[in-house]
C-alpha cells in the first residue's frame, strides 16, 4: 500500500460492529499508533458527545484523544457559526449536538430561530417536526448533520436521522444541507486543521455510500472493508471503485 | 348543471376552513338536503370518529348523520377485514383509526403484526415508527389511511400522515398501500354501499390532488371550488381538468 500520513476512520461496521470489537481493526489502529502515524475517527453520529465516543472506543480496545473526533454534530456547529454568524438555532437531536453548540457558543433557541438543525433525536415527536416546518416556511435555514435514511441494528434497520429530515424537506419544498458523509466538510476540516495534502489522507469503511463516496468526493484515497453493512461484491458492481477493497484490515500492510 | 343523486363533499376547505364555515358551501348543502338529493362527507383525516366530525359539522350548521360521514380510517378498517381477514394489525394513529378497527373487530396489538397501518398521529414517537419499521422489515403490510404529505393550517402547514408513511416505506424499502383520497376507494365504497352509478354521483372540494383526483381516478363528474388549498389559476393548468370550475359553490345551480 502508498504510504499516508492520516488515517480516517468510519466506526460503526468499520473499529466495531453492535457491541463487539473487530480486532483486525483494532490491531490495525494499534500498529499505526505504533508507528505514529495519525489516526481520526469520522462519523455521522451526532449523538453522542466527542468524550462519549472516545469512551465507547475505549471499551473497544481504542485510545483516542478528542481531537481526532470528528462527528458530524461537530462539523455542523463549526459551520453554523462559519456560514451564519450569530444565527440563532432551533436543535433537534440529542447530547452530541446540543454539546457541540454550546461549545461553539451558539444561542439556541426555541421561537423564530434563522436556523433549523437536525441530528438523530430518539425523543422526536409530531410538535418538534412541526416545529422545524413552521420555522423553515418561515424562511430558516434547514441544515441535517447526516443523510443516512436507516442505520443498522442487531433487531434490523431503525430510521436515521435523514429520513426525518427529508420528511421536514418534503413537506416545508425546501432542499436541504447536509455535512455528514458523503459531504466531504469533515474530510475537509481535518486537511484544514491539520494542513495535509489529500494524498497524504485515507478513508476507511464499510458503507458505500457514506465512506467511500466521501473520500472520492473529498478527493482522497479509499479503502472499503466487508465487516459492515455493505458487502464487497456490491461495492465491486460501483462506477467509482474504492482505491482497495479488502475483507478486513488485516489484509492492508502499512 | 347536471343532475345528480350523490354529492359528495370534502370538509376543511370546502364547507370550512379551519374555525369558520363557508356559508356558500353551507347554504349549497342546506338545499341539496331540502331537495332530499344524498349528501356524503368523505375525510382523508383519520384522527376523529364518525360521531366527532358530525359534531364539528354541527357546529358550523350542518346536519349530518353517521352513516353519510366516510372518513380514512373507516375505509382502512374495512379493507384490512376484507383483504386480510382475521390479520393482527399495529395501529399508528388516534380516536377515528382506533375506533374504526374496533368496530370492525379487528385485533389491534404491539408485537408481531401482519399489518402496520397509519393515520396521523400527533402524538407519534421514534419507538411508535421504529417498531413500525421493523414489523414492516419482517413482512408486515404498509397502509396508510392517507398520503397527505401536509396539510394547512392558521400558522402555516403542518406534517401529513404521508410524510410519516414516506418515511416508514423509506427506512423499509417497501411500497404502501393508501386508502384515502386520491385513491378511488371510499367513493367505490359509496358506490357499492348505496347502489349508485358512477355518473350519478359527483365529488365536490378544494385539494387539486386529493379531491378532484379522486373524483377522475373513480371516474365521476366533480367540482373544484376556489375555497381553499388549491386556486383556481392552478387547477387550470393541470392536465385532467375537474367537469366543473367554480369560485364557490353559490355558483352551482343544482
Amino acid at each position: 500500500m502508498k504510504r499516508y500520513r492520516a488515517f480516517c476512520f468510519d466506526l460503526d461496521g468499520t473499529i466495531y460492529r453492535g457491541k463487539k470489537a473487530i480486532p483486525s481493526a483494532v490491531d490495525f489502529i494499534h500498529q499505526l499508533q505504533k508507528k505514529r502515524l495519525d489516526v481520526f475517527f469520522v462519523t455521522n453520529n451526532s449523538s453522542k458527545t466527542p468524550s462519549q465516543i472516545k469512551e465507547t472506543l475505549r471499551q473497544f480496545g481504542v485510545d483516542a484523544s478528542e481531537k481526532q473526533i470528528y462527528s458530524s454534530a461537530l462539523v455542523t456547529a463549526k459551520y453554523v457559526r462559519e456560514h451564519f454568524g450569530k444565527a440563532k438555532v432551533f436543535v433537534i437531536g440529542q447530547d452530541g449536538i446540543r454539546h457541540a453548540f454550546k461549545q461553539q457558543n451558539i444561542a439556541v433557541v426555541e421561537e423564530q430561530p434563522d436556523v433549523v438543525v437536525m441530528g438523530i433525536d430518539r425523543e422526536i415527536t409530531y410538535d418538534k417536526l412541526t416545529k422545524a416546518c413552521l420555522a423553515v416556511q418561515n424562511g430558516a435555514a434547514l441544515i441535517g448533520t447526516n443523510e443516512d435514511i436507516r442505520f443498522p441494528t442487531e433487531e434490523g434497520f431503525h430510521p436515521g436521522n435523514g429520513s426525518f429530515v427529508k420528511l421536514v424537506s418534503q413537506v416545508c419544498n425546501v432542499e436541504p444541507v447536509f455535512m455528514g458523509k458523503p459531504s466531504p466538510v469533515m474530510l475537509d476540516m481535518i486537511r484544514q486543521e491539520y494542513g495535509y495534502a489529500k494524498e497524504e489522507m485515507l478513508m476507511i469503511g464499510d458503507n458505500y455510500d457514506t465512506d467511500i463516496l466521501c473520500g472520492i468526493r473529498f478527493g482522497c484515497d479509499t479503502v472499503h472493508v466487508n465487516t459492515g453493512v455493505v458487502r464487497t461484491e456490491t461495492v465491486k458492481e460501483k462506477e467509482l471503485q474504492p482505491t482497495y477493497v479488502v475483507d478486513d484490515l488485516s489484509g492492508l500492510e502499512i
